[in-house]
């Protein structure tokens, strides 16, 4: 036994079974271990974006911890966006980094590089194996530290030796801290503020899903206070029959109308609000000025015990939730308008919706309202990129739930090779590429900065033309089948009928221009 | 007149005309500012990782300073990797990395991230733009650090707000500060060290091109040393006519061999000899036990002053050149061993080869001594994925030369959004994918370590098959015309008949397996 094999039975043995990864030579003791040890999952993903942004998807629908295999400080560069989006989502991931042995390391070899120091700019926690007897109790450590929190990002570095060395036996992680609660006083005083004129209960985390999120709804219908989710939620509870919740609103001028009348806010796993970017002459959040904020239970704190404890101290009371309703059917060009009635109309019941969709999918809330019940993961971090790796995490860890993605054709390309995954995984996703032919975001920013004439060097930062991404193809190279539509019922027609074929579909969406 | 404009008017006045981009919304003043300056050369790539290799293989070619425009946190880290290649290449990159305006700051914005942290893991230089009055000084400053050392990664943060700001005046960057030369001592005995037996003459970085090179090549002949460059170097002079030069291994054992008799190192632009990884029972380093290093010049030092001093020293002789030598014509099956004949008879004059072929590639060297005069370019840091990147840079800055993208599948996965830049920017790249279906070093490496029996788990993580990828619908759907051959003779066709196409080519050259 060596301390690769003793890393992976303490991963076993701490309830963490799947691993993301895209190994090197560095890591190949972890990869025999991983042979011995064939209740671990493998996913390989053909990059490390890919690696760490499933482990995202599958932390956020499995509530439990993703591991992830990547190599040397590189490696865990290329997974830095996508930990980016899951640290801000609070979900929690354990990251296993090769690297040379340590007596290699006073050598300039090529590989050599500061893993502590890229690591440490996105992990919570990190710590170096100092030898292969220390690996089974860094790795029950990374574990804790790694559920810590609620969900935390914790990154151990594995020296090639510290993994081929001669060790005993693997450990168990030991319970995380308890998180942290506000004081009863705290909670009573929130619930009288609640019910106030002005009140809004502003929730993110593990609020809006599950128990929690039926606390939340709880909570608003018994106070008459508005119920407030961030426009990119890590996972919200939506569709007929979830509590009704209000999503903020992207752009500035929207958002400020958004909170309008806001005059205080009880904050329950979310920060205080905030506009996406900042822009000259505009605010930076969005609430009127003079309105207040309870930092009640900040992100990371016990958002489950906090609504439970409101809902003691407001009074029982029944959700308002979203009634059922199904939209006209969609004709005509494919347009944000009409990309929201397909995708309500086509979606089977339960399925998980990840959405990177930016332009396209910014009209999209108003129709999931009504639409069959579902998961809607978004972009946390804001990092470009995380659509279809959450999609791949996310179908492994609801297996027998379909996936729909939904991609602007730019923030497909970051990490497309994820297509790729999902075939050899069989993966029941449906793939929805909005082709808008750019960065239609940078043009709709650049407005925003009231920019609106520009000329060649802008024009071709902003257009991803000359050539076009033929969709289909990069599918079909990825070994993933798919279709082109053109119009809103034909995206309808697609969807419902990837919806019903086993294993991964892309549709590629041409958007009217 | 505001930042962004003295940041595109300093870069321009400081010699860089060239910007490898994939901007946000936190670089639309950016953005705006290139459009005011048309002799700013914009280069849009899909990925952050095309950024950066980009910018390496410009520099690598041009001799100068690349910029690059990165979006945030998530952005720098997605052009970690090859950045940290760059690093150890030893070029002149800067880095504007666009981020929140600072009043932002203060709120969690969801693109808020540590960029100081993961910049400072791979940039020599690191400064936050305090605002728009100070960018025009610290782009200047910029510059000069990228071109200190010889070559460095700079980074300048640009808060929004410091590109939006009004600002007045462009900076021009001040010489870098002179490079470090050794001792005319130290020449002196490394000189009489060099007539020595067992003496080798170790040279990287700017010492294997152009004059430099010949020095090397003179010292060899005067004193009657070896002549040795790392397995990976910068740029590497080869071909018919070019100073002879003999290449470390990457195999353990094979490198050991290589050094067999060496007794004395001098290191001009070189670190001490290191294999690759460090292996169990294997050494880390290839020379004898006993053999001395003289680290004359360290990489970052003056390679060129150093070199002419020594041949001072030893006096006038003319380089043993490689002599020009046509191999058979290869047939049969697509093997590492049929593919350096095939690429070394169809390569054109002058042709920038890029060099990833990794398993593909190990045997190119022998092939290659004897083709027309050319200039390789290999990993220098080891993270996978430079060859696409870098063929583009390399393309840019040597217009009128070939450039050949020699790349395994399992590394062009990685940057493959490479490929629509070349379609775009009508780059000569013929880029020659070897689809042997998977990471077959994994499968070496795991060899090296003694494991030859392995199961589902490690299998699944070395072979990309399953779906196989098929690399002309890649190709096609970046936009980008290819072939597939499966003969070595095929092969040499196909390099040939690419080489006079202009744009680029990808041909699939499916392995024997």
């Amino acid at each position: 036994m060596n301390g690769a094999d003793t890393l992976v039975g303490t991963l076993l043995a701490s309830g963490v079974d799947t691993c993301f990864a895209n190994p090197g030579t560095s890591e190949m003791h972890f990869v025999a271990a991983l042979d011995a040890n064939p209740d671990m999952r493998c996913v390989l993903c053909l990059f490390e974006g890919g690696v760490t942004g499933a482990a995202d998807g599958y932390a956020r629908m499995s509530g439990g911890v993703a591991a992830t295999l990547l190599h040397l400080a590189p490696g865990f560069g290329n997974g830095h966006a996508n930990l980016h989006n899951a640290s801000k989502a609070g979900v929690g991931i354990v990251n296993v980094v090769g690297d040379h042995a340590q007596r290699h390391l006073r050598y300039e070899a090529p590989l050599k590089g500061d893993i502590e120091g890229v690591a440490g700019s996105v992990s919570s926690w990190v710590r170096r194996a100092a030898g292969p007897e220390s690996v089974a109790r860094d790795a029950a450590e990374a574990v804790a530290a790694a559920r810590s929190g609620g969900g935390r990002i914790a990154t151990l570095i594995l020296p090639a030796d510290a993994a081929w060395g001669a060790a005993e036996g693997a450990a168990k992680a030991p319970a995380p801290p308890p998180l942290l609660r506000p004081d009863p006083a705290q909670v009573a005083a929130a619930a009288d503020a609640l019910r106030r004129p002005g009140a809004a209960l502003v929730v993110s985390g593990p609020g809006l899903h599950g128990a929690p999120a039926e606390d939340a709804g709880r909570i608003a219908a018994a106070t008459g206070c508005r119920l407030i989710a961030p426009f990119f939620a890590p996972r919200l509870r939506g569709g007929a029959g979830a509590p009704a919740v209000e999503r903020m609103q992207y752009v500035v001028e929207e958002n400020s109308a958004f909170f309008d009348g806001v005059a205080h806010m009880v904050l329950v796993g979310a920060d205080r609000p905030v506009n996406f970017f900042a822009y000259p002459g505009k605010p930076s959040t969005p609430e009127p000025p003079g309105a207040t904020h309870d930092p009640l239970c900040p992100p990371g704190w016990d958002v489950a015990w906090t609504l439970a404890a409101l809902v003691d101290a407001v009074g029982p009371a029944e959700p308002r939730r979203n009634a059922s309703a199904r939209p006209e059917a969609p004709t005509g060009p494919i347009t944000p308008q009409t990309v929201g009635a397909a995708v309500a109309r086509a979606l089977p019941d339960e399925t998980v919706i990840v959405n990177e969709a930016v332009t396209a999918g910014l009209t999209l809330a108003p129709a999931l309202r009504g639409a069959p019940p579902h998961d809607l993961l978004s972009n946390t971090g804001g990092a470009i990129g995380m659509c279809l790796p959450l999609a791949v995490g996310a179908a492994v860890a609801a297996p027998g739930r379909r996936v729909l993605a939904l991609t602007g054709d730019g923030s497909a390309m970051y990490t497309l090779q994820s297509l790729w995954t999902m075939a050899r995984e069989r993966l029941d996703v449906t793939v929805v590429v909005f082709a808008n032919r750019g960065y239609r975001i940078l043009r709709l920013e650049m407005a925003n900065l009231g920019v609106t004439d520009y000329g060649r060097n802008a024009q071709r930062m902003f257009d991803v033309e000359d050539p076009s991404l033929d969709w289909q193809a990069l599918a079909c190279g990825h070994g993933v089948p798919s279709e082109r539509v053109e119009t809103a019922e034909a995206l309808e027609a697609a969807i419902a009928r990837a919806s019903a074929t086993p294993g991964p579909t892309l549709i590629e969406a041409v958007m009217a221009s």
